[in-house]
């Protein structure tokens, strides 16, 4: 029987590896994108044109306009998106922190699951190279596996168990871009700069575009978007 | 100094006391209300009009399409509402479940919270007069305090400890009318229907309406609302 996996696919980098793991595994993939009131709009179409890539069961955009909360750089116009950090201060949480941004994707992610009767998530989180997002490392992610199985009918209906998959936690940015592109994945479909330029090329010097093309550097291979 | 408070604000009867009990333990009430995609707008109507009577400081109403999940009648068009069903079989799960619901609208809360630097969200979750909805328990709601506090740069930052209040989850409805009128309460603004007729009278005869027509009873007192 093929087994039906959401994955939460931001059009970017990771995601779209994730989304590919996922596709290697047999699963049948549910894209899950959600517009969260992000100031630019690049990676809404990148992640169209991936789930399309990968020929995906169903694409869903959900809209949550967490701009209303404000509180982080890639969603407030007051605050300013950092720009040239160093790699050794890289860790410490910056502004394009969105409070609670996981937590409520996962969660969104969860009835998503429930209603397909799908136990399989899939997000692209990673604690190597990353900006520190609380968020983003293994403790958070299952603790969110044990409340998926106290949240739900199916779960206490004991129809099956929900698992997270985080096929990229513990890999660094060049083996995260090694492994995708051993499945064919397509990087220049993917968007990972946080404040792309109008003509939608990455700016080359926010910490997305630093961790990505240090990657591609580390991994001996030429990233294909063109910065400016 | 002033402590802020989240209030998970349905409009209904239970997060209204909620509210209430909130403001009691003299928290600056912040009102959030969750627009999911049901398929009527009354309750919204009902929780700005709540809002204003608690003189809340702030209330944001946030917008998510669940209905485009499916997966509930109370928000697909092709699920009809059961009406009528019996006491003892109200604890089955009926599918006026909502999946994820709750797990959705307290990580909404979480993000709220963090930008407001409040470590206190109020939710009207009660397990005992109830549809035997899962994410209603507290064994759900003292995993989602865990979540929380792994979750967020507030949390790990070690600013404070986030509480999920539950202050209604041992009670019977009877007993939650009892305590919301002696804090006031103006019940006559409130809407607990499920599928209430186009002038926005409640049917009296879903789930919601029988559980809280049974708590007025109980409690001696007669329900403000006018059923058709």
């Amino acid at each position: 029987m093929i087994k039906k996996a959401i994955i939460l696919l931001s059009g970017g980098l990771d995601s779209t590896t994730c989304a590919a793991i996922a596709k290697e595994k047999n699963f049948e993939l549910y894209g899950l994108t959600i517009n969260y009131g992000q100031k630019h709009s690049f990676e809404l179409e990148s992640a169209k044109s991936i789930a399309n890539y990968f020929n995906m069961k169903k694409h869903t955009i959900i809209d949550i306009n967490l701009a209303k909360f404000g509180g982080s750089s890639l969603t407030s116009k007051n605050l300013k998106i950092p720009k040239n950090r160093t790699i050794s201060n890289i860790n410490e949480i910056p502004t394009t922190y969105v409070p609670a941004r996981n937590t409520v994707f996962l969660s969104i992610a969860l009835a998503r699951a429930e209603t397909l009767k799908s136990f399989d998530i899939f997000i692209g989180v990673n604690a190597l190279d990353y900006s520190g997002y609380p968020d983003c490392r293994s403790e958070f992610i299952s603790q969110f596996e044990k409340l998926a199985n106290l949240a739900t009918k199916e779960s206490i209906e004991k129809k099956g168990k929900y698992k997270i998959h985080t096929p990229l936690i513990n890999l660094t940015k060049s083996e995260i871009i090694q492994e995708g592109l051993k499945l064919n994945v397509d990087y220049s479909k993917t968007s990972s700069c946080y404040d792309p330029k109008n003509s939608g090329n990455p700016c080359g010097n926010c910490d997305a575009c630093i961790l990505r093309l240090k990657g591609f550097k580390e991994a001996g291979k030429k990233d294909p978007l063109h910065y400016i």
